[in-house]
């Protein structure tokens, strides 16, 4: 499997098969992995504070056998103030048998990956990537439901500032007969780029503005937060809010074997009389991403360390202001072009 | 035993008996325990910092092989931030194996408990319990004196306000013949309804003010911290502060074989020079706390994670201002009865 | 060897050369010391921020297979709040097998290791003294020059202010026909006590202005950050800065197998174009300094945890405003003698 982990799209299908069994075999036989990371060590590199990732990577490699360094936000710690993202890199990776980065920048865990004598993790790269929300949303879905094929999905709530839900979107177009039910508020329906890639990949999705009119035909309900800050118009929030509340008695609609996902902190949107329903499985979502991320620590730690190859000095024009380029001035530029357009393989923005 | 520890009274006088035999063979052979929470993860959850607390709980369980996750102080932490105790809960029971939390409000660690698939062991919820405390002094007293029975112990400084000592003397009770010594100005004698509790158990109980002429009947004697702001008037501290300094020369009047207690940190109450005195058994106290603890996670881990039973949701009418009822408002209503009179099961207090 | 580490002078060079072997052993079979240090705790106590030193210690303790506890700074600890630093250390080494302390006050080190039960590491203790930032450049010398005879050893940047470059001055002295080449702008020349030093030692060096004629004869040339604060003048700041920014060009003069290091972090006074020259070792000296600190820690471990010895109370008449004993009133009065002058056995300071 690829040396790190940037992207979801760096995980081939077949390599997420052999992922996911492996996975299915840690949260079976835990004990059997207790000593797969012993002597080994992962530094944390939080430069934005989550707690609730970072508490989860943890625990993976703990439960390995392994140890955690690292820091959880930087202004509590003296590494990375003034120090430049390639020096930090330097240092841990000099330290550590893997890295897991956060980084409020689009494209860091990219930029970290050129420095690194070990493998890097991105753990959040701003609103760009976040490649292990994805697996462990993916993990869930088939532990439950046993495939992808066929499955109709709905996704609720804010659509179009989610990368969660983009990113799924994506991951779930690579199987057949997959159909999307797009719940939302006008206001917040999915942007145009996401509806040009399902349409470019011949992906079924229906646009609705209902949930009790769609709850009915789903095998997944994503249900994701509406942010007040999102609104300019209190009422209108309030108002829509309302509409996607997910409560008990909606439920008698839904199938029965339909799986309740979300990513979690909730706010108000599943009301917490659903949490004992048997079709609720976002607390479990949480758990299968700690063991998704065993499973991932335990193969990328098969990778030696060893010196990175030298690159170019400078030189990148990518204009994105949100681009790790734009502060670490020191990166080689990297591209790639799709269709005969120039796009930065840092943050995916078009130069 | 319990599977949860909330309050010291979970624990019979005949499951003390088998955690302090296990203490003793942790303290004596900390080798054969080295491995006993390999592969295990506890959660210490610090909703108020006491870092003393959650230190000598993290050092138990790596003393035992097994990690720790958590946060020391919620400020410092996205978690617990504007999400309920049941979702906090909910996700870290699902990480870890075993859930240590400190909390301001009173019967917060009972009310984790009814969400979390791991036992819940209290670490101090507010002024109302923190069993491990009593449990490491009981077993300081034990390891060094032997037995309970009989004993005559001092208690001396602030016994108004110190749950500490409460909850000693309704350890202590439990045994015969104690005698408990209650040194203390007028102004910081014990409560009332410790009182009561001693009187209507026909506890023997003496009350006294001046440690020089009760120093040598104690074979216990258990200093506790005077706070300043507790006092209206400076100059009455002052004076009061002054007869509670334990000096060495005040140890010549003691028995040989006292143990001086404190449950630390000290101010001014203990002179330096008493610490090299063979009587003074403080900084002793701290190390059994830890052997304590790791006796305390070798039982409670010993449980196996479960789904929490559904509960009821809402309806609590408990009207202390400092019970987890008042912000957590989906907790069931649990209420239990002692003379006809209804008290809150969460903070103790009367409905 | 030494019970405790407070200054490198503790170590002899017949013990650097055993601690230079296991240093070696280690980084080659980093497996077979995985369990070293199972079952221990070390408390690493940092009363003053220092991220960089505290992970390096971290690191060396977790790949032992051994666990860290304590604090990265007061400020978020109530650990060290108003409690002497004692009564901390009382409490402290009774939870853990080894503390490693860096402290704002000279002499916090070794006022630390009358009051441990277990062995103590000076992590740092003011401007006074930093042994093991000494070990790691000793060890990375010997390890890629073979020995410390005959070196020519350039020192750049601001040699006045900084405590890593007077103590290898020390450290490298004890070795036979080393000259130093001590390469810095007038204004922050050596200090007169370590000229007197080298003087007193028949000690070789050279003092210069210019990197550009001196880098040619160099073995090792080790860089330091000049700090704008130490400048009364911008633009003399400026020009100096600019005098002693390593540039790959300058490397052409240089020897083949010559040696960059550095502390860490660097500035600008490495341009990152040297990073790639294989003479570039100063992300490897960090490494380097983890197996160093995993070897140290081998030996310190091996001693067995003991009361330690009653000391006096109180006392001591060091004058020096960072002297430890000026906060801390009841350390015993420690000094020793040296042609005939008295010092302070904690800050070094004459009385």
């Amino acid at each position: 499997m690829t040396r790190n982990l940037i992207d979801f799209i760096d995980i081939t299908p077949d390599e997420f098969d052999g992922l996911y069994w492996l996975f299915e075999d840690i949260m079976h036989s835990p004990h059997d992995y207790r000593d797969e990371a012993r002597g080994k060590v992962s530094a944390n590199l939080f430069y934005e504070p989550s707690t609730r990732t970072n508490l989860s990577f943890q625990t993976a490699m703990l439960r390995l056998g392994g140890s955690v360094i690292g820091f959880s936000d930087p202004s509590s710690s003296s590494v990375a103030k003034g120090e430049s993202l390639k020096d930090t890199i330097a240092m841990m990776s000099n330290y550590a048998d893997a890295i897991v980065i956060r980084n409020p920048m689009e494209g860091a865990a990219r930029a970290a990956s050129l420095y690194s004598r070990v493998p890097v993790i991105n753990a959040g790269d701003g609103g760009h990537l976040h490649p292990t929300q994805t697996l462990a949303d993916l993990c869930t879905i088939r532990m439950h439901l046993g495939k992808f094929e066929g499955l109709n999905v709905g996704l609720c709530g804010d659509l179009k500032n989610g990368r969660t839900v983009h990113s799924l979107i994506k991951a779930l177009s690579r199987y057949p007969n997959v159909c999307f039910y797009l719940i939302s508020p006008e206001e917040l329906k999915i942007p145009d780029y996401v509806r040009h890639f399902m349409d470019i990949h011949n992906q079924k999705y229906i646009e609705v503005t209902s949930l009790h009119d769609t709850i009915n035909c789903l095998d997944v309900l994503y249900m994701t937060r509406i942010q007040r800050e999102r609104f300019s118009c209190p009422n209108e929030y309030d108002r829509l809010k309302n509409a996607y509340v997910l409560e008990r008695a909606m439920l008698k609609e839904a199938r029965e074997k339909m799986l309740i996902l979300h990513p979690l902190p909730r706010v108000d949107e599943i009301s917490v009389d659903v949490d004992d329903d048997p079709r609720a499985f976002y607390f479990d979502q949480a758990r299968y991403g700690m063991y998704m991320r065993m499973a991932l620590l335990t193969i990328m730690l098969r990778h030696r360390a060893s010196n990175p190859e030298p690159v170019p000095i400078g030189g990148c024009t990518c204009k994105n202001p949100k681009c790790v380029t734009q502060s670490e001035i020191y990166l080689p530029p990297l591209t790639h072009e799709i269709d005969g357009i120039t796009y930065c393989s840092y943050c995916d923005k078009q130069i």
